[in-house]
């Protein structure tokens, strides 16, 4: 374990803070707060932080997953620690757990929140909410590529440990280059949405606010009611067209950007996203008719693409609606978005490996001496990657389960219990009950506060860079 | 696929189920009961279809594990639809729908009800539902496997897909030998919980029955109110210890019986169950002391006995406990009991391979060259065994959640929902809300009872056999 080389990375991340901390110090002046002026304390601590430890690269460059996984998960729990500190000190969440609570939510684009009062917010508060969405989602690491200078190899193992989803081969070739195109696409759908909230009506503050918080699938609003509060079908239509275009794995925007549109056109995993939102729209539609009448398209589609994309901006208080309604969305949470998308979830295509694995098991069972291999989009996986799939199914489950028990201490309602947990893992925001779309997670106890924290941050870093974090054996110097 | 032997296997399994038909006539003589003649007619008929298909081997003996699944599963799906046949025939349960749902119950040994009052049952009835419990415990092949001559070769593959549990092959030489000793060893505890019952001033009746319905790991009692009935401590404690030592795997009782005893004190799923049961104890007889105070601890012991070996008798209504001790009994039924036990639930064992699994991969990332191997009990994992308890996971998963969306159709609540597939998947008995302690499955809807049994037959069954029932390649004469 290159520990020096993750501790240097680690100085310059924090670098990285103190100057994204002075954005919304920039917002406070712009709107003559004075709360500004608390983004500047611990933006100072960041700088002093990068000065000690971000400024001499070791002499030993060389990085591998491990080190790369390391990196990422303590890149964002460092984050959410310093970036927490402006709530607190400033007394707009005079806790400092809640205030960690909600730091995470916003780095990982989770969107629950602890607030009861959003809209009493000062500014520049709400703006630093949902920037932590908005720099969360396209991940802090192709930030950090950009600006550091890394080796190739160093990056490549990073990048490993950051994005989304299964498989990472296609992003490996010309890294950095890759990065920036990817971030500048995300730059652009995020301009893109900005101007079309403003036709809408928005005003730039909300417009900015709420493209931040669709492209992080994040969720945040700065109104109590969320997409609600705008009571226009305009916005909803916007918002449900631009979720689900952050929901897609951004190497179709790359490929359509090189004019490659055939491996678009298969890409099985894009094919079940969209399959999975239509019937499910056309399902839940159908099932809350008889509430919302000729709105229930407009608002079915909204709510499908918001929990499946793992944004969970609220337009109607899903909690009221048939069970059915309720077990799919609670589905939907479960498989989440496209794999290197900025949504959360256990990810369509490695939904789509489970399934394939139970289909082949099947046939092996009939026929034992048949080879079978499991192809997605005409590749083949290899078995390592398959096991890798298990392996994070089975530590997604054993999370779930573990976190349950622990919320269940909180003694709510099971559906809020159930929920709370679910909604956490997936990054999704609100859930059930308790902390459904018309609650918050205020009320829960500071142990079921940190193991949701714990589950936000499992989720959002894939769970094992985040387990590795916590085992002594992967920080042991000698191997 | 040899599908002569197939029909010859299933039409002696007829042959089986008139004679098992003839039981609770026989038992209506003894009480002056008219209702024993309708157990004649099924029994006539299932005569018949042995006469016709059971008769006369095929030329070509030879059958597999896949055949084996299919004979397996058929075998149980038969004797459900003509084991139900008495109850609607004598007008005790008129609906088809819900007799079948109650023998598919009683042969899983799920336990779970549709009767709201079953005390107004004949006693031939009562008899017939506890009896069925008793059948499917030790598994109807096990029965079948001492009575038709199959080669050695066959019957092994028959094994393989009855026992639960995912390895064997401990089992397998000497096999039909070794079946008749674990028939042996349930056959004598089942007197012995008998003897024990009947000093604590049971009936004979209401003894026999319980002991069928605890032998099983079924629940079903012929009382409302379940063992809460007897309101004796001594009762509670002697069903727990009985529950407890049905749920262990029987070549635990095999290797005792041939005095055997390091590898019994080394076994790790042995050591696991016992661990498991003994916190769960722990935490939950504090948790639900304000409740009980000095009976806390013998209804923790009773109620997580009850659930982990998935029998469902129920001494207390554990849906008005804290949400902790809810959630600690909803896990046990996923984990459910040792392998090659009467229970059912995921089994320990599976539980340990999954766990170890994880640990296996974490220890990948770490030191991607090492190669570890996964051992319980110091015996080496395959791959393929290890792939099998993936896909396991991975089909138990998948089942349960298109379940909940399709029971959810019912409308009831999140708690009920989840509770009715949860207990039916892993044969507990008992929910939560609806069809909780003091609820039954009568109000649901026909779909979910068809879906319900579903799960109680592929629960039961370990999943692969029952799905392979119905794929149509499994079927195809030539591979």
């Amino acid at each position: 374990m290159n520990r020096r080389m993750v501790i240097y990375i680690l100085g310059k991340m924090m670098g990285v803070e103190a100057l994204l901390l002075l954005l919304p110090a920039g917002i406070s002046l712009i709107y003559k707060e004075w709360d500004g002026s608390f983004f500047l304390i611990p933006a100072s601590i960041c700088l002093i932080l990068f000065a000690l430890f971000g400024r001499k690269a070791p002499a030993d460059k060389v990085i591998y997953g491990r080190e790369g996984m390391l990196i990422v998960a303590g890149a964002w729990i460092l984050w959410s620690l310093f970036g927490a500190l402006p709530f607190t000190m400033s007394g707009t969440i005079p806790s400092y757990i809640n205030a960690f609570f909600e730091t995470v939510s916003g780095f990982t684009t989770t969107g629950s929140t602890i607030l009861v009062d959003i809209e009493s917010l000062p500014k520049c508060m709400a703006f630093w909410r949902s920037f932590t969405h908005w720099i969360g989602g396209m991940g802090v690491l192709v930030f950090v590529m950009v600006l550091a200078n890394l080796d190739k190899k160093s990056s490549m193992h990073l990048l490993r440990a950051e994005v989304p989803g299964p498989e990472k081969d296609k992003l490996v070739p010309k890294m950095r280059q890759t990065a920036r195109i990817l971030y500048g696409i995300y730059l652009g759908l995020t301009a893109l949405e900005v101007i079309f909230l403003l036709i809408g009506g928005m005003n730039v503050f909300d417009a900015v606010l709420h493209s931040f918080s669709t492209a992080g699938t994040g969720g945040f609003s700065n109104y109590n009611a969320s997409i609600a509060h705008f009571n226009s079908s305009y916005i909803e239509w916007t918002i449900t067209i631009f979720m689900t275009l952050f929901g897609i794995n951004f190497n179709m925007y790359f490929l359509l950007l090189l004019r490659n549109f055939k491996p678009v056109w298969k890409n099985e995993e894009l094919r079940a996203y969209l399959g999975i939102i239509v019937a499910a729209v056309a399902i839940i539609s159908f099932n809350i008719y008889t509430i919302y009448g000729q709105d229930s398209l407009r608002t079915a589609a909204f709510q499908v693409t918001s929990v499946m994309t793992t944004t969970g901006f609220i337009s109607a208080d899903y909690t009221t609606w048939p069970m059915l309604s309720q077990c799919i969305l609670l589905f939907l949470m479960v498989v989440g978005a496209c794999a290197s998308s900025t949504g959360g979830g256990i990810k369509v295509t490695r939904f789509l490996v489970l399934l394939k694995s139970i289909r082949q098991y099947c046939r092996h069972l009939i026929h034992p001496k048949q080879v079978s291999l499991i192809q997605v989009s005409k590749r083949t996986m290899s078995s390592q990657v398959l096991y890798g799939v298990h392996a994070y199914f089975m530590s997604y489950v054993a999370i779930f389960i573990a976190s349950v028990i622990l919320v269940s201490v909180d003694n709510m309602d099971f559906a809020s219990t159930l929920g709370a947990v679910l909604t956490c893992m997936n990054n999704v925001g609100p859930g059930l009950g308790v902390v459904g779309p018309s609650g918050n997670f205020s009320s829960l106890s500071v142990l079921s506060k940190i193991v949701l924290s714990f589950d936000m941050l499992a989720g959002r870093l894939e769970i094992f860079p985040f387990l590795l974090f916590f085992n002594l054996n992967a920080w042991r110097k000698k191997f």
